[in-house]
């Protein structure tokens, strides 16, 4: 009998490994696809992958002003993601290396739990096998959904995974469907790379969450229409059909579109719908219910990432793994806790968001203090041609402790963890202005967004 | 009378300017050259414009990863400079309009105190006007010192200013006197827009001060001979002459060197030889002697940046800055202090670094453990075609509070605020580890930094 069963190999899946094998613990992992599940091979990573490319061809657009004269023959979508699966098998070569010097096997195929301690796995071929565990992981993640009787084929109807996976040539028009944070990241690649992209969002801003303000949507907006991309707010698909290779969709108010691809982003749901046949518990959603220490309605049982109700974002299912791990086999009971965490997004700006917004506040009816700082004067933006963007913080009226930081800008996903780390410690207005930063950085900029709070306005 | 008069502006007469600007203080700026000084025209800003350049160069020759056909036409250093001097005149004309909204007199030419309350500018013109104020902050920053007879000639021998103000064309042949921060700096920069470089250094490695590791050196070492630098080490230069247009040089070795330029980069001294007339006190070296406050010994005049005994830093400048003006002004007095002061260096690698090294901590008899994590399995790094580096942190062994980090890579100067803003709140390995970082982003390395030593290790 294994110490620890892991099913799934994706972000929660890995950190589970990487605790529990310094743990020293047998362990055994299950993966019915790829070792690194979504995240690795057709989410985060490759996004990020094309993300950079896309970065870098506007970057190379600016060549003359460090004194480069380039002619860009070709943009190939296709050679990029030939590096792109390169880059992304050189990860997953890492880690399955590291399991066989550990000696962990890997099982290949789906894992359904058919006893508390017992895991019936269907192979490929059919065949089956069952192992058994003192605990078990269940990290199987989530999977796109579909909506308004749209279906993803593979060819015209594409999901998110697809573009990212077996995408080999960049459509010429595309329309995104759903104009959140895949859907942004997609269209904003999809158009760096080549394409004609229109987004369709059936309400009336990109990224239409909470933890987004206006004020990022609007310049989100903005961008995303100055690279030529087409939005369709306040509107949803009605129907489509497939013609002559082409799939021509009619909006909610009767406009038409004739694309080649449609890129289907509404959203995803838990991969649980097989995951056991013991009464594991869920909520009419699909997710697993667990309680603080991320234990279901089995104590042996454990569940982390996608598959439980919590943001749906890989670094809260390592989060996850790492608490149901330390759980399961050492002494200090470590309760979830969601207070601090940093997110980003990679669309035609960094976008990084932690805490709450000025909105956030209000609604909480917190008295709130807020301050801000754009890019332009961020002398080392200017440096990097990069000086696009704004901070705004968030703070506490009374007590000038930090509430909440916004990002949008170069490098926004790194140095909002530096206002992650303020809000964990409780940090004021006052000592983040008070800090030694370095000069010229980015991260200097909270420095000077927290002036107008510590000193008075300028103006 | 103004309520003050800020000599010099620098990274810390801007900042005292910004400062007491939102205090509403009646000021005054004396400023003998352009806005901005040293860090702003001749140091800091364009050594970070033309390294964002270098890195620029070295990123295209990577660009079919990301499905690129480039052709390189050409690269010019005169081109890249037209551009540098651009941005640098943004910055500069930004300062000086609000300076023109704020109403506050700028006098161009050489401060000098003549008396507590009195300044006595000359004007290029040679003409002379005198100024009044209640408080007087002396921010004249540094000038580059020589060594061995060697004297800049702004030709031949040019100091790293005339490389970063000046210089209109790159050498063919370059030799760096001084394999220190700006040596390697320059170096790096130069090397890349296609100067042949030679780097003499009399120490054994580059970068030997203490707070740079020999694990750095010996990693920048690497890195530089592959660009193909060519570095000379433990050797100094005994003799030179100028024949034929270029610069022959003999080293200690008796070895021979023929170069188009040389670069003398060994240091500088606090600008003050001629600063006042009324007594200020200063050490046998030049630094302004000043008390925990800033302040010289005479109570209503302060100093500041590289003029003072601190390190010779553009961010301690500003700091040092901060709390002179509020020292003066404000009824919390705060008392200087460099316990947490985070700094980078710019060249083939970015290196940056906050608080104790390995070696410094075993020096003060600290019973260490420490933590590592190269860059090389980093999923936003491996995207980002930028997996070379490395981050090494220290903490105390029974505690397991961090006493230091090192960070080697892309970013590096970003995300050592991270460990620093660590360091001030006192963080140990395991509140590192647990934080939630975002994924996938390069400060997810310092959670895998602390894996060692929070959870044991793996091999």
């Amino acid at each position: 009998m294994y110490d620890l069963i892991i099913i799934g190999s994706g972000p929660g899946g890995y950190e589970a490994i990487m605790t529990a094998l310094r743990l020293k613990l047998n362990i055994a992992v299950i993966e019915k696809d790829k070792l690194g599940g979504n995240c690795l091979n057709r989410a985060c990573i490759p996004t990020k992958y094309y993300r950079a490319g896309s970065h870098f061809i506007e970057k190379v657009k600016k060549a003359e002003k460090y004194g480069l004269n380039l002619e860009i023959r070709s943009i190939s979508f296709k050679e990029a993601k030939l590096h792109k699966d390169q880059a992304i098998g050189f990860l997953r070569k890492s880690l399955s290396q590291l399991l066989k010097a550990k000696k962990t096997p890997v099982y290949r195929g789906i894992g359904k739990i058919i006893g508390k301690n017992r895991i019936e796995i269907t192979k490929e071929d059919g065949s089956k096998e069952i192992i058994e565990g003192k605990y078990i992981l269940i990290a199987t993640g989530s999977v796109p959904t579909s909506v308004g009787g749209i279906n993803p084929d593979g060819e015209y109807i594409i999901t998110t995974e697809d573009f990212m996976e077996k995408l080999e040539e960049i459509p010429e028009t595309l329309c995104v469907i759903g104009g959140g944070v895949a859907g942004c990241e997609i269209g904003y690649i999809a158009s760096s790379y080549g394409s004609k992209v229109t987004i369709v969002e059936i309400k009336d801003r990109l990224i239409p969450i909470s933890s987004i303000s206006l004020e990022v949507s609007r310049n989100l907006q903005r961008i995303m229409k100055k690279k030529g991309v087409d939005l369709r707010l306040n509107r949803y698909v009605k129907k489509y059909s497939i013609q002559d290779g082409k799939v021509r969709l009619v909006l909610s108010d009767e406009t038409e579109i004739t694309v080649d691809k449609v890129l289907l982003s509404v959203g995803r749901r838990p991969n649980t719908s097989n995951i056991d046949e013991i009464g594991i518990e869920k909520d009419e959603r699909g997710f697993i219910k667990v309680n603080d220490y991320l234990q279901t309605n089995f104590e042996n049982i454990y569940a982390c990432g996608d598959v439980v109700n919590s943001p749906m974002l890989a670094h809260i299912a390592s989060y996850e793994a790492r608490t149901a791990i330390k759980n399961m086999f050492m002494d200090k009971k470590e309760k979830r806790d969601y207070s601090v965490v940093p997110w980003a997004i990679f669309t035609a700006f960094e976008i990084a968001h932690v805490g709450l917004t000025e909105d956030e506040a209000k609604e909480k009816k917190i008295q709130i203090i807020s301050g801000y700082y754009p890019y332009t004067y961020n002398e080392k933006a200017v440096d990097e041609l990069e000086s696009e963007g704004f901070v705004r913080l968030v703070f506490d009226k009374d007590s000038k402790k930090i509430l909440g930081a916004t990002v949008v800008g170069i490098e926004a996903s790194e140095i909002i963890h530096l206002m992650a780390y303020a809000l964990k410690n409780g940090m004021t207005a006052e000592e983040i202005h008070n800090f030694i930063y370095f000069h010229p950085s980015l991260s200097e900029i909270f420095l000077f967004a927290t002036y107008d709070v510590v000193l008075g306005r300028l103006f």
